[in-house]
Formats: C-alpha cells, structure tokens, sequence
C-alpha cells in the first residue's frame, strides 16, 4: 500500500494499475507502477506528489467507508485498557467497513489474527476489499451473525459493537483465553449498565465503564485556548476480563 | 513471562527459579518450573493460583516502577492517533523505568524496533532488567543522552517526555521515515505550546495538541452515576508529522 | 452577621454577646460589641483581627452543616439557568442544613420570599438557627412533607433535591407562575431520564438536563496547567419550565 | 416588561404603544395596552398568545445583542463563586450591549447597584436602550473609559471582560470594599496567568482559575446519552478577593 500526497497535503491511494488524473495533471501508468515508498512523480503540468508509506489512519481515512466508524479516542481506549500487542487474537463483531478490524490487524502484526463478524453481505464484501487495498493478511471477514456461535477459542480481545452485546456474554466468556478481555462499545448508557450485569453475572472481572472527552488547544497568535468545539459524547466503553 | 493469581485477584510475576512464599502458603520449586498458563497450582495449605499470561499492562503493574509512567489514556492517544503497528520502528525518550517502550514494544512485535534512550544510567538499568523480565527482544535501551544525536533513521514514531523536547526538534525531523510522527507528553501548556511552535518551524505538518478526560461510570443499585473523583489533567499531547 | 478572620485567612462567626478565644488571643466581649464591619481588633496577645462582612458562601462554609449541600458549581447553573432575580418567590425541598435556601435567599432580597419544606424536624431546627443567624428574613422553613401539598402560588422557581422528585411534578406545575421553572437535583442518571420523562408528561417545556465539570488551574513556576485530581461527578440538574 | 409567547413557543418583546402584526395575525395596539401577565390575547386570526413575565433570560434572547455575551454557564460560576446577592454593589466593564449588567442587575434587585463602565459611545447607546426596555433602574452605564478611573467605593463584586484587565487591578483593589471579588473572564491561557500572578502582587488572596464543561443529556425512545457536540471552551473565569 502506498499513498500520493499533492503539494497542498491531499491524499489519494495509488494504483499501480493505472494513469492517475488529478486537478493537479496526469501520471502516467509507467510512473505509478515505479513509484516507490520516498519518491517524488511528477504530473505532466510539473506539479509534485510524494509516495508515502500509509499509516492504518491513512488508509482508513481514504477508503470506502459505507458506515459509521469508531472515533481515535476510543480505539486508544479499547488498545491502552487492554494491552493488545503484536501476535495476539481478537474477534470483533460487528464488522462494518473494516476499520476496527484494520486498526487491531495493525497492531498485532503477522503473528496474530483477527476474526471479524458481519452478518449483513454487502457491508462483508466491502470490508474485504479494503482489507486487500491495506495488503494485511491477519485478518478474515467472517460473514456470520456472531450470535449463531464464536468458532475461534483462546482469544486475547473480543470487541463489540452491536445493538444488544450482552445477548453473547457467555459465549465470549467461553471463547476468551485465560487474562482476555471483552471490549464493548455502547453509545446509550442503558447499553453500558446491562452490559455491565450482564458481564458479572457471566463471571467476568475487574469490570469499568469508562468514557473519554478528548480536546484540541488551539495556538494563536493573541494567544493559546482550547477549541469552542468539541466532540460531546461518542459512546461508553465497557472492559471484563475473565480471570 | 507468567504470572500467578490467587482466588482474591491479586497477582504476583512467576520466578521459575525458585520457591514461591505467600500468606496463603508456599508453591515448591519444582511446581514453579513445570507451571504452564492456563494450569492451576497448589500450596501447601491447599489455596489455588491460577497461571496466566499478562498483558503488558499487568506487567507494567507488577514491575520496578520508580519513576512516574505514562497513564493509560495518554498511551491510548499516542496509539490510536499515530497509528502505530506491528513491524513499526519507534525512538522513545527518556525511558524511566521502561513502561511505555514496553508499550511500544508490544504493539510493534518482533519485525518492528523500539530504541528508548535514557540519560540516567540507573533508570537505564532499570529498565533493562524490567524488559529482560517481560521477554520481549525488540526493545534496545540506550543509556545516553539524546540531545548528543539520534543514531537511528527511517522512525515511524519519536516519543518524547522531556524537559524541554523542542530542542531536538530537528534532530527529529531527520530521523522519521516520510509520514512519521512526533509525539511529545507535556505536562505544562507552556511546553505545548513552545512545542507547536518550533514543530511548524522545523517543518512538521499536521500539528495538534490534544489533551483528553476519562471518566468512570458506577451501576450501583440505586442507579448509575460517574464516579465522584476523577484525575483532572496528565499532561497534554502533541503530535506533529513529517510530511 | 460579621465575620472575624486573623492574618492566616482563618475565619470564625462574630458572636457579639461573648468574649472569643482563639490560638491568637483572647478579645474581649466588649471588643466583640463595639466591632463594625472594616475595623480591626487586637487580641490580648497583640495578633490582629479583621471584621468583614461575609457573603452567603463564606456564612455556609462557617454555619452547622450536618448534611451535604450542594456544590457551588451547580448553584451557579441553577442561578444562571432559571435567570433567578430579586423579588423571586422561591420553593425548595428538602432543606437540609439550609444552605441551597440561603443561596435562594441572598439572590431573590427583601422583596423576595424562599419557603423551604423540610420532613425531618431536627434538620428543619438546624435550618431555622443557621438563616437566623445569617440574619436573613425572607426564609420560611417549614417542617413539612412537601408531598403533603404546597401551600404557595405563583412561583417563581421550585428547587428539589429528594429521592423520587417526580412524585410532585404535578403538583410544582399547578403552583408555578406561567414561564417559572422547575429544576430538579439528581445524582443518579434513572432520576434525571425519569424527571424527565414526567416533566414532559406534566406538561411542562424546555426541558433540559445538564451537567457541568469545573476544573481549576495552577500557576506555579514551572508553568501552567490544570490540577490533577477534581470532581467528576456530582449530579444532574433537570430543568423544566411552566409555558 | 412583558413578553408574547405563540403556540408554537417563539417569543416577541411586547410593545405597548404599537398593534403587532405575526405570520399568525394582527393584535391590536389596544389589545397590546390592556395586556396583563397570565392573560391571552387572540388575534384577528384566531390564534392565542400568551403575556409572561420574562426572566432576564428571556430578555437577552429577545434583545438588541450586537456584541458577543457572557454565556450562561459563566454568569454562573461568577455568581455562585462571588455569592453575589441582593443589595449588593457591583462594577463591570466592558458593558457590550448590557447582558452582563441585566444579570448583575437582576440579582442584586432594587438596594443594590450595577455601574457599567463601556468605553465605545455605540454599544453604551444600545446597553442603555435595553436596560430602559427590561425596566431595571439600578444599572448605570458610563460612557467612559474604566482605565482613567474608578469612581465608586466599597463595591462587593468587579467584573472585568477587557483585552488587558490586569492594567486596572491596582486600582480595583482600592475600590472594593473588605471582602468584596474581582472576577476576570479571559478567552486565552496568557490573560489568565498574567490576571493570576498581578493579584498576587497587588494584594488579592483566594485567587482561582476555573473553566467550567457543560453537557447536556439526550434522552430517547433508544435510550439516554451525553449530547454529540459540546462547547468546548469558552473562557476562562479568574477569581480575587481583597482580605
């Protein structure tokens, strides 16, 4: 996977498949099959792209995103609060366009695995091509109700986000290795509160509830203050480990 | 790495080499060497450990922590934000007892490289007892100071908690692959703010300071509520990128 | 009412009927007398004493406080929502030490009336002393059971801080002025969806629920920054208006 | 003064020397006349208004508002901290169109005093309007310059929204009366350490920097969450007491 960045800091993903027409002029197919990571192409009208190795960010940012995704804030939550690394294995459900699934295929690595849930087909299929483009291979779109059964055993994070989470509780619990964690994402608190008995009544422990405001400052030059705007809610996390 | 969990939750690293004394009776030797995770082992009194792989989080816990580490939110934004990978290479400074290159180092795996320089020698050696502890062998601790020079090139992420990061600033900026990060933890607006400043200067692009709350919410029986106390400010973060 | 504070910033209530003793000295009765707000008097041991006179919030930090009060922060939301003026007619319940009453009090003046119902007659008792010797007289506290019915009319804004506020929520309507408000203080989130769920039921309008976090920052020498622990979580307020 | 509320819940002035002409029809100018609080009037088509006593609230909504105001969630913390009540004497500057000054107003009722200081002859022109059309006659605005001078003594409670506050403080402290505040509202970082270090120097103890977050609950037939977007910031409110 590769990126063009135009001058101005605009992305565009690269196909090395074919010419490349931008408001900026053309690169001809030639030089997006040469191009690699560090270089400078340059457009017929003289205009500079740098090739850029992606981030997971990146691509997601690009990509065909059909359907809401989880904000940065809470996917920091979901990595830090768990500790997921480099060859662990994680199921999430549901899929959507791939990004969660993108982001924890990213961090545990060729060693690990991600088994990702969708029941719905056309959200699966996209998914699985944005999972090509990326070019990761440790992660496998299922595409299944989560609910009619978990295939995978001794997984490290099961991460959720679906209407009623709690209905699979026991499952996970089952599927989990010893020291795994079950993440949940809800945006009503209702959700975050049956989630949470559910989760200790299915035997789960050291189990929080937490939420996360993030804010920007701004540097100007009378001054430094956070933004006006800010991002008021997102949803609740929900953390249970099985010890 | 192991570690040993008693029936009331509270967990200790497993020594192999030796025998394992508690105030629920002894484990001999030769139980601690046979241990595998997963297994349940017996003391003489007849109480049960369960054996079990830590996150790199229950490690952190556990280890020689003698300086103040980096709280879990905080690791959250810098992962998520920059979306550091397995295969990653980072630069850490100044390592402290070790915990965030252990983060790092989890998330990047065996392909990837975390270089934490450290200008202390005992902090240094703390350290590297610390991640000799853990196991993991991408970790290389670095007992120098890094304003003397950067040795490593094409980074993925430079994480600073320095005094005064912005005076190597430039260093920085010579040493990230093409689309890497800077991330400085500052705990002053001061030190933010002289940060985004010399950041632009340098030439980074993409440049934010984000500081983030996290809350806990409590289900209790007569309703569910956020918790009463809360930690008001870590430290604000700034993230710039080479673009 | 005056107030008596030594060179270290410690306050006491001025009793002008009897001589005070403190670690500084002793001032004489006749001293405590003749004191008019602005003066200075000196204890026997020669330590200097100012005479002030205090605002509401400095009486309530010194007056009999045997149940929690409101934090300052949710009375300004209160003050500031409700637009609270002089020559206000205001209900609260329950009364507790009296505290959210003097508030009340000290905003709506001589023209103004607050009439505080109180179940528990100790509390009611502790009340009475405190807003006597604020030396405040447009406070009624009565020792009644406000489920029992509410005597006054046309009000300006009723004020409740009990378990299950909704009971009354009919009642508050009929004995609000048309544009009064109702704002209810709840700990507990159920409490604040079920006010307001009802208030909506009523018929009231506007209905709202908010929630402040109030966070301080240091300056010290090193920078600035906010403080590190604060308060998470004290409770909704729900506010409803009469249209 | 009165306010005109229509059935859908949009609210006018009431202006009783005119006829008023809506989308919902004609009210006569000796229906407008006869108007009481609590009545309805009906227009020519049919449709009913109600006649309410505003709140001051209602009154800055509906008023001549050319400059920026103070937000709610502000004139709160500044009220609740400050304990500012009836009969109180209070000094602020800039006036702007007077918001801030009907909210001081409102408080401190009839005994008490508010003298706006604004240094532009057109926004005092527009302040005086709208305080001649709340009906409050314990505002005064001064068209003057509050850098050449305070002319009041004793007062309880100066609020300064200027671009350099601190310039004054010295003469401030002068004219507060033994325990009266200084309140400071500063967008930016830079004027709230400043106003915190010049109080120090020139007197002032219990000196804070508070910011305040507030969110608002949604609730809905799904369930109950924080709204999506917040204000993240509006300023920051710098407290001072003369002791």
């Amino acid at each position: 996977m590769k990126i063009l960045m135009d001058e101005r800091g605009k992305k565009y993903l690269l196909k090395e498949d074919r010419e490349f027409q931008t408001d900026l002029g053309i690169i001809k197919k030639e030089q997006m099959e040469r191009a690699t990571i560090g270089d400078e192409v340059i457009t017929h009208l003289g205009k500079k792209y740098k090739i850029i190795k992606p981030t997971v960010n990146d691509f997601i940012d690009l990509m065909d995103r059909r359907c809401s995704i989880l904000i940065q804030k809470d996917i920091g939550v979901v990595l830090a609060h768990t500790g997921l690394g480099a060859g662990d294995r994680v199921i999430d459900a549901g899929t959507g366009a791939g990004a969660i699934a993108l982001n924890f295929g990213n961090v545990v690595g060729e060693k690990g695995k991600v088994f990702s849930y969708e029941i719905r087909e056309d959200f699966a299929q996209v998914a699985k091509k944005n999972i090509d483009d990326f070019g990761i291979t440790n992660i496998e779109i299922k595409n299944k109700d989560i609910k009619q059964g978990i295939d995978e055993e001794e997984i490290d994070l099961v991460f959720l986000d679906l209407p009623k989470p709690f209905e699979i509780f026991e499952d996970v619990y089952k599927n989990l290795r010893l020291g795994g964690w079950l993440a949940v994402y809800a945006p009503y608190i209702q959700q975050a509160e049956i989630s949470y008995k559910i989760s200790k009544k299915v035997g789960f422990s050291d189990i929080k509830i937490l939420e996360t405001l993030e804010r920007e400052m701004e540097v100007r030059p009378q001054g430094t203050r956070p933004k006006t705007r800010m991002v008021g809610h997102s949803g609740y996390l929900i953390f249970s480990r099985k010890l």
